[in-house]
């Protein structure tokens, strides 16, 4: 395996656990995994309370299964079926007292949150990442969430001049040419005007094109927040952009791009080809899963460009230009750009390419025994639709074909899981996407002879993590 | 319009409005609707607001129109184009104080927060429904919704004795039978246990069997929270139910029913036919959008039952016992029965058949002018995919095809609209559902023939919202 790198701890340990935080269900979620939320842990602290809690399921794991014979599930491992502790058949429950009492009364929180054993299940910056908290990172923790839909709540953050809460009734967003003749009548339109248009909702995901960035070089951070966290999935509701640009009178055969630039404080501008617009897909966004979306999302409109990093999803969004050519603003012609082998810079590569993750067993998850695990994962492509998702547990060796979840969604999150014995020696896994145009997700190998190391956005390069036989998932690179 | 009965308030006024809540971008939603939170005020009290308000919104618009020479859009009404007070020229938007300052930082929310201009669009309880409001019911709010899935924050509740937040480490399912033969290995589970089993994610609605309960006599309720408010829908994950079944050794071919009981002090106790569950549809579930489920909806483990009431979907599940008859438990013996025009009880109708609601414009909201608007509702069937929405707005003389969102998913919530141009007379809106199986939805004459006038449950009637001139929108029925 000289092919294999084991990676170090990218983030030191600031971040405390969440005050009051002790076991969560997040530790349950992973069925015999480990949780990892202790993101900023050294090495050893996780390994001392891996040690504990492994030693207690284990135990616990084979009490139960001598007194109640459990039975293989099909070929799959069997499950530990417990009894409730002090009682010993399995035909009594003991009482419990939220079953003996009246609990909360209905609206007792008109807008509901998660139960309190979900507290550490949040999204997380990684401290020292950029200079100033404004103008950072928060990851989505998709080591604890299923499906597709990303809980808004827990959307990935990325700002450049931090967050605000706008009154909607004060928002305008300006709709104007860069040159007279391409829009016969510029408007600036209220959040009045445009929810009375008619409306589209649909799901898709946003990625931020600098995701899994840190992986270029040596740095590899410990877990799937950090790698790919930069990544969420919405139903969006808004209006078709080209509805609007209708309306000015946009003269949509000389326009080849617009400009869109957000409202806040980093007056965040980025180019966008006509041919996106035309197609009905780039929407002006105001709902987001179903209510309006979050201000750390744009409240009360962002743009919304399916398949395009999420960079140019213009948030606070407050002026469209429409133009004959690219701006060349300072957020592509110096960042969200690829730094070739040649040492070329390389500008406008918005798309983001088919690419995946396995979200568990991940790192800092520890494998607490042999036997049946489930592994998951998520897919997407900028092109289209994700057409099928190979696993492999031997570090690329071997391939199965996972099974997508259903609906299949152009240009949105698909969820694969593929049934998984562990034999309880090492393994390294790997998932590989393939969209609908046949493009196939590459090895870092394949990535690198083409793009270099040096690169910070747009790595979609298949991801190894490595199950020791301790059990511990590490993230690991293999080329 | 003698079939035309106006409807009086079904509930007093006791909810005060949202403290501070001043104009919410809801009204904005609206578009030239005037929204309808205030659920509590007197038709006097809704008038005055509208006036005001009605009066300020029609000379603005007109004000703008004449400024910027609106452009009518496509066939479309005119949109009011407005610039920002104070500047006059289209081109330049004033400066605001969210684009001139540093924002929040990143994690500000580790679990974000709705807009605090949101506040207002929250579910609500209807004051005097039950005796206790710990034993009630609160209302989605889904005049203020977009596309199909409902925010985990603003799902409809019912719960018979409250609700709890359980820690999920103390949480047990027990799978047994009826007869020592009819399972082999009764078993406890934990969460532990159930979450490493190999899950499915899908979208489905819920539907409490007894919303639009209100309706079959000549109680009618203002608003479309009211009327259909206790409707959400969700991704939800978990396990198939015949997984555990199977597990446990049940012997499928005797087994014709299984009884599902819910862990909180009501012992909510349904029977569910074992077609559902072989089918693989019958999901024990942990997962709702994303996260795991709210405390409100069964944190940690709830039944997932698509196309059935809500009352099967047993929360905080504690136990499924494999029987051969149906259970006859007081939920399903006395309540949540249709009282059929012969006298007699009906049980064990559990499907929610098709159904459809428009949500705007919809009871309590005011049409502020003449002009463009968007019909937009939800449509549902419990035996499958909604086929297709027709939409009148003569009170069923004529109908449209709406326009159906994609992806249209079986026993799931799907979104229609239907471009409309109010010319100011008087309008009976109404929607109609049919689902794959070419069931059509029931006009109130064709569902009383049936089923009388006396029931509570299980009311799938199309509903009409009647337009004064005024612009006011009201509750009415047309048999």
């Amino acid at each position: 395996m000289s092919n294999l790198r084991p990676t170090g701890e990218a983030t030191p340990r600031t971040d405390p656990l969440v005050p009051g935080a002790d076991i969560s269900s997040a530790d349950i979620r992973a069925g015999r995994l480990r949780r990892a939320p202790e993101n900023f842990l050294t090495a050893d602290d996780i390994r001392q309370v891996g040690k504990g809690r492994r030693d207690f399921l284990r135990s616990s794991f084979l009490a139960a299964a001598a007194a109640t014979g459990a039975a293989a599930l099909g070929g799959r491992a069997a499950i530990a079926a417990t009894t409730v502790a002090g009682d010993g058949d399995p035909n009594i429950l003991t009482p419990t007292p939220w079953g003996s009492s009246l609990g909360l009364p209905v609206a007792a929180n008109p807008y509901g949150q998660p139960s309190k054993h979900e507290r550490a299940l949040v999204r997380r910056q990684s401290p020292g990442l950029t200079q100033v908290p404004a103008a950072s990172v928060s990851f989505a923790p998709l080591q604890g969430l299923f499906g597709i839909i990303t809980p808004s709540g827990l959307h990935f953050e990325r700002h450049h001049q931090g967050w605000q809460d706008i009154d909607p009734t004060r928002h305008r967003l300006m709709v104007n040419g860069a040159r007279p003749d391409f829009v016969k009548t510029p408007k600036v339109y209220t959040m009045d005007d445009i929810m009375r248009l008619p409306p589209v909702s649909r799901m898709h995901f946003i990625e931020c094109g600098a995701n899994t960035g840190m992986e270029w070089g040596n740095v590899a951070v410990p877990t799937v927040q950090y790698t790919h966290g930069m990544l969420s999935c919405s139903e969006f509701t808004g209006v078709p952009l080209r509805t609007l640009l209708e309306d000015c009178g946009a003269d949509l055969k000389a326009a080849k791009f617009v400009l869109a630039e957000g409202g806040d404080g980093s007056s965040m501008t980025r180019t966008i080809p006509i041919e996106l617009v035309l197609s009905g897909e780039v929407m002006v966004a105001y709902g987001q899963n179903g209510e309006m979306l979050r201000p750390e999302n744009g409240y009360p409109l962002r743009l919304v460009v399916p398949g395009v990093q999420g960079v140019s999803w213009a948030k606070w969004l407050r002026r469209i230009e429409v133009g004959d050519r690219p701006y060349a603003t300072k957020d592509e012609a110096v960042h969200y750009i690829d730094l070739m082998p040649d040492g070329q810079h390389r500008q406008y590569t918005s798309i983001q390419e088919c690419k995946s993750v396995i979200t568990s067993p991940s790192g800092g998850q520890t494998l607490l025994d042999k036997g049946y695990f489930t592994i998951s994962g998520l897919a997407w492509s900028g092109r289209g639709a994700v057409k099928r998702v190979d696993v492999s547990t031997d570090g690329g060796m071997n391939w199965s074909q996972a099974t997508l979840q259903t609906p299949v969604l152009s240009k949105c999150l698909t969820r694969f899981t593929l049934a998984w014995n562990w034999d309880g020696r090492p393994a390294l896994l790997q998932s590989r996407a393939t969209d609908e145009t046949g493009f196939v997700q590459p090895a870092y190998g394949q990535l690198r002879a083409v793009r270099g190391t040096r690169s910070i956005y747009h790595n979609n390069a298949i991801q190894t993590w490595q199950v020791a036989e301790s059990g511990d998932v590490n993230n690991v690179q293999i080329l």
